[in-house]
């Protein structure tokens, strides 16, 4: 296995200077939506992930694809990297500088560019954030599955390749972008993918564009499609006798091809954390949340089977959640899990697992993960989109404490040696980032991280795409 | 527009001739499976498309990943294309030697290599036919739901990002293929994709293949996703007042989000030639085909919903074949439209569109079809996978008759231009080829089409992976 050990863990640092040519062209075009404040390059220097690089040199507000351009044309006339950025709430360390280079903001870039309905398709600037496109579509009776617990930019979205808690039934960014504008590392503007549902046009650019994390260009408008609103909803709550009874009723959930919307995984920390930090009284143990949409015949018939499977495991009696407000209160839980977490152990970081696995070898990657993570002591919690096979586990790291951090990448590394061998994957939603380079390579093999690499020498000749990203150079 | 004008339709051929001592090493290596017979060369040099241009060279009939490889290398070395070659079913010329070389047969690759049936995966040698796959598994209880209509390689079919009938519920060869084993332009063998479900690590390899149509590399092996047999499946034929009444139904049953299995269209034309060839008595009239996968009581709530829809646009009372022999039956009906049509107009050949247009556009766009090529007095028959918004007109032309050539390859240029001003694509399922190069050039816009040469010049930079098709060199 290549994977990092701790000490090798921080990123590389190799800055490469703004040439003051360039700030004086950016600080020309932008004025005060260009930006080289230290608290505004702080803001852009951070995400979600346990890693502290320093800040971008300067931030730049684009409001249109024509702007994200001009500052890419100046970013490859002066060879200065860009990462473009969207919510911040990457957990891999996409969003730092570790090239040092122009952090290029969209979050004005925040409109819908048409909504067809009549073709259950939408094209959003990369700024807009996944509530706010189901806000503002709702009155269509459409609506956008893929929610990844974060209220992420669908930009972001798409260049993590990011599914979720829906991707069960919905699939996840891979499945839902049908096309996309670009901004090539040249400047030039690039469409790819039409609004029609399927193609055989060439190679499938949109498809290589979605999850390439910022280094091949910068998604400036995403297309989507979209889904009806199911005519019934139904949300439930399942509290079983052992993690192994849940892991079970899941694989046997998805080998019958009950077409489940939701099936989330919460370990015994898991709900205790959000019983604490949102005030339920879930009961404490492990527990799926289960989420059915159809007609109400369907929906009907896909609870009924559910219901027999989890009672032949020993599952308690379903807790219902039947309004939208019960439901919507359920899910704010459970995607408040990553902040409720983090206050179980007052000033901790989390360190946190994506692994994914073929759905019959899930019990065997989780049950032995946990055994392995009860026995180093670390806390911990675990939830999961278990009907995928993807699960994290969120190690609770006290920063001051070095070999906690040790003790938790020498558990994700295990993990992952655990998911590879399986037939799965080191993530399943989360992208490479900086964090995983050396599990990507164990996953992929040389020659398939080679063919990655000349891919993004061909597109990105002199590597100013958020580089130092997914492989080495 | 770019579109070809017959006269340029001719494919540009240009010969790279295979040394002599690249003809020894191959036949030293591969005895009586490296074969030059005139007749060999010739069976390997055509496929449905309605281009002629000599035949490879050589033809080799590879057992393994391993013996592509030994053949890539061998052309790598010498630079000389390749050409792989599956069931021949291509209908744009991808098979066709424009630049001379060797065809990799590799039908003898015809090996189930994996099935998973409790993870829903099998993984296949590039040679096995959808056919023969869907036999191999039933024991299992699981399918394979790609049904492009012919029985196709699962290479050539991930070549091409195929789809056909069964697209509409259970995607395409981009959503269902898992992972691949690839031989690359220089023999090296290279692995993409897991069989998890999802992942986010790293390009998109996988689907930079799919659709790639033998440019970037050889397919050996693919891992596909597998669905559990539906508990009921019902097929219903139902007949429509006018075309235009078949096309509104179609739109309301997607709109509505029905999730139907299969819903094709059959014009008056196709109906009377299907009939003819598989001695039926269907009503000759503007027709949906129809299948509908779930519980029962699922169907019956599609059902109810669709004829309901279809009553409304003056449909017929819905005809069912509910026993498998009598779908099987219609099925087959179904697939034979392409011979059955040929058969038409004895000695003809037929040049097929294949666009691609949002759902709400297909009327828009298949009704000024209709009217167009009813003018122009060509005989034509449409089939259509019309839930995806996909249809294809054939136009029957006599190859003695220039001008009818001429006029049918006007017509499609025309219907291109017209699906692209709907947002549509040009090619929904069968590829680019030697026949669309224009149309590719106008649909995805100078950038995105030197985008994709870039990365066949990084990938392939002798050019010998199947030169000549997607885009010229």
């Amino acid at each position: 296995m290549n994977a990092p050990l701790p000490a090798q863990l921080l990123p590389k640092l190799e800055p490469r200077p703004v040439p003051p040519a360039m700030l004086d062209a950016l600080k020309e075009r932008f004025g005060a939506r260009c930006s080289t404040a230290l608290a505004v390059r702080e803001q852009h220097g951070r995400d979600e992930s346990p890693f502290d690089v320093p800040p971008p040199e300067v931030v730049v507000y684009c409001e249109s694809t024509d702007e994200v351009a001009a500052v890419v044309k100046l970013a490859d006339q002066y060879a200065v990297p860009v990462i473009p950025y969207g919510a911040g709430s990457s957990l891999e360390g996409h969003l730092l500088a570790v090239q040092g280079g122009v952090s290029i903001d969209v979050n004005r870039m925040n409109k819908l560019v048409a909504l067809h309905a009549e073709d259950l398709t939408v094209t959003v600037q990369a700024g807009v954030t996944r509530s706010q496109l189901n806000n503002e579509i709702r009155h269509t009776g459409l609506f956008f599955p893929i929610d990844p617990g974060a209220d992420a930019s669908i930009g972001g979205m798409s260049a993590t390749r990011a599914s979720g808690t829906n991707a069960v039934r919905y699939g996840t960014m891979r499945e839902n972008v049908l096309g996309l504008t670009v901004v090539t590392a040249n400047g030039e503007v690039v469409h790819t993918g039409t609004r029609a549902k399927k193609s055989s046009a060439g190679y499938d650019l949109t498809r290589l564009m979605v999850g390439s994390e910022g280094t091949l260009g910068v998604m400036t408008e995403i297309t989507l499609r979209l889904y009806p609103q199911p005519e019934a909803i139904s949300a439930a709550v399942c509290s079983f006798p052992s993690i192994a009874a849940a892991v079970n009723t899941t694989m046997q959930i998805i080998q019958m091809g009950v077409p489940i919307a939701r099936c989330e995984l919460l370990d015994t920390n898991a709900v205790r954390a959000v019983n604490r930090h949102d005030k339920l009284s879930l009961r404490e143990g492990a527990m799926l949340l289960m989420e059915f949409h159809g007609t109400e015949a369907s929906v009907a018939e896909q609870i009924a089977t559910v219901e027999q499977i989890a009672g032949e495991q020993g599952g308690e009696a379903f807790e219902w959640a039947s309004t939208p407000e019960e439901r919507t209160r359920l899910w704010t839980a459970r995607h408040h899990a990553y902040f409720a977490g983090l206050q179980m152990k007052p000033g901790c970081r989390t360190v946190t697992t994506d692994t994914c696995v073929p759905i019959s070898r899930l019990a065997d990657c989780l049950l032995d993960t946990v055994a392995e993570v009860d026995a180093s002591g670390l806390a911990y919690y675990i939830v999961g989109h278990v009907g995928d096979g993807n699960f994290h586990v969120a190690y609770l790291v006290d920063p001051a404490i070095p070999t906690e951090r040790e003790t938790a990448e020498q558990l994700n590394l295990q993990l992952v040696q655990r998911a590879l061998s399986l037939d799965g994957t080191c993530t399943g939603e989360h992208g490479i980032g900086l964090h995983k380079m050396g599990f990507l390579l164990d996953e992929a093999g040389a020659g398939a991280v080679e063919m990655m690499r000349t891919i993004k020498h061909a597109l990105d000749p002199k590597n100013i795409m958020n580089p130092g990203k997914i492989f080495s150079a």
